[in-house]
């Protein structure tokens, strides 16, 4: 009989094409479902939340399958921590409901993004953080993040390559959490959406720094996001600053729940 | 004029052979004083309170050194900084009494040692932990650490290569902090002295984890260091997971400063 699973996974993305299986280099899919196979004899499709670029990391990312395999799930993460690379661990696996769909059924994710700022960079920070030469002006980019939050369109926050038919989408949550311990000044930029567009968390995060670094004023983003022109933000971010840190998925028995997309 | 400075520097010591020059790889030394060669034309030795072995990083480990450049402290954090590779910084440059020296008068060192325990490994941390796969009963480490705490001969402690005239070493902290956010179970072993042994800090570790992992009992510890014999304590824990947190130094008008060995 066939179950239906939840796995719930973490990556270090540096090394990896990202998630999703690509002519051009070793994905965490592919080492992901080759784990799978040596595991169970099963070759299938696994599929995730939603594909992480390059050298984007995973502390919670979702994904789901369906099997015919009779290992305990306790078994399988077992199995699948050993088969996978050390850059990889299956955190969880879990039954789900008849049919669950990682991406169809997920309601809301949550990425994080991690900056150091400042002349002088902690070295050991530095392949999770992006250092930003500059003393970053929080209070500015809190202001500049107010804008953002709600419903609106976020086509000015979409990189070009993988359009949706709506760029609508529905921020819960975004606020800067600086790090009260670290060596030099950092600070975790937290978004929570429905969905993303393509590359839209990290063109935010390059347009909340271009604020911080006092290169626009905090309104300037209201502005931005208002023109709905993919030409006008800050820089994308880079990739190893990002990670994805949970997804939400609706309750099976409420009928209300949404969909998220991709970023 | 000489002016004697005081050096504080950060590093990740992935990739080098440990502090001290060495004929095979490339230490931090060598980086460090191919820096300060080209930022000041002089070519000179830098002094640093300890060697950390190959593998070992720091955070807060400090140098002394005597020049004749008259650039000013501040340019001198600037052009380090721009002139050593990305897994160093140079955090501080101070003036330092004449006839400053890291070694010989340091008065206490703190080091760091984290470790992420249990079946499943975060891959973002493992860089920077040592995974032990269990789970380790902290209480009963931090049971066995307090017969380490205070004036002890440490024989039992050492790694033969790197022998003291004296072995009595007097350590005033050795506590064990989880983390309280981290995605899979951490702990940091944190531990100052006014000197370490060779090795010191990885064995002692290494013998709380065998407490920890239920392999003997917390006062098997006061046992091994009884015995003065070096044979006898945990394994020697790996580099990766060490960390130099930062070195005090006394006050120069304070003339009972004691002095400190490396590890």
């Amino acid at each position: 009989m066939k179950r239906f699973l939840k796995l719930t996974i973490a990556y270090d993305g540096t090394d990896y094409v990202g998630w999703q299986v690509q002519p051009n280099g070793v994905s965490v899919q592919q080492r992901l479902e080759e784990a799978w196979l040596s595991a169970t004899g099963e070759q299938l499709r696994i599929t995730a939340s939603g594909r992480t670029d390059s050298g984007v990391h995973a502390k919670g990312q979702v994904c789901s399958l369906a099997t015919h395999s009779q290992l305990s799930n306790r078994d399988l993460v077992r199995a699948l921590n050993a088969l996978t690379p050390e850059d990889i661990a299956v955190l969880k696996v879990e039954d789900a409901i008849d049919g669950f769909h990682a991406i169809r059924d997920a309601t809301e994710k949550t990425y994080g993004y991690q900056i150091q700022h400042g002349y002088i960079m902690d070295p050991l920070r530095r392949r999770e953080c992006w250092f930003v030469t500059r003393n970053l002006d929080i209070d500015a980019m809190r202001q500049a993040a107010t804008f953002l939050i709600g419903r609106h369109d976020f086509t000015s926050f979409q990189s070009l390559g993988a359009e949706r038919l709506s760029a609508v989408r529905n921020v819960k949550r975004l606020d800067i959490e600086p790090h009260a311990e670290s060596l030099r000044p950092e600070m975790t930029i937290w978004i929570a959406a429905d969905g993303f567009l393509y590359n839209m968390v990290r063109r935010i995060v390059g347009s909340l720094v271009r604020v911080g670094r006092g290169g626009e004023q905090p309104d300037w983003v209201r502005w931005v996001l208002e023109q709905k022109d993919g030409s006008l933000s800050g820089q994308t971010a880079p990739a190893h600053g990002l990670f994805l840190d949970h997804v939400q998925y609706c309750d099976p028995s409420d009928e209300t729940c949404g969909t998220a997309d991709t970023d």
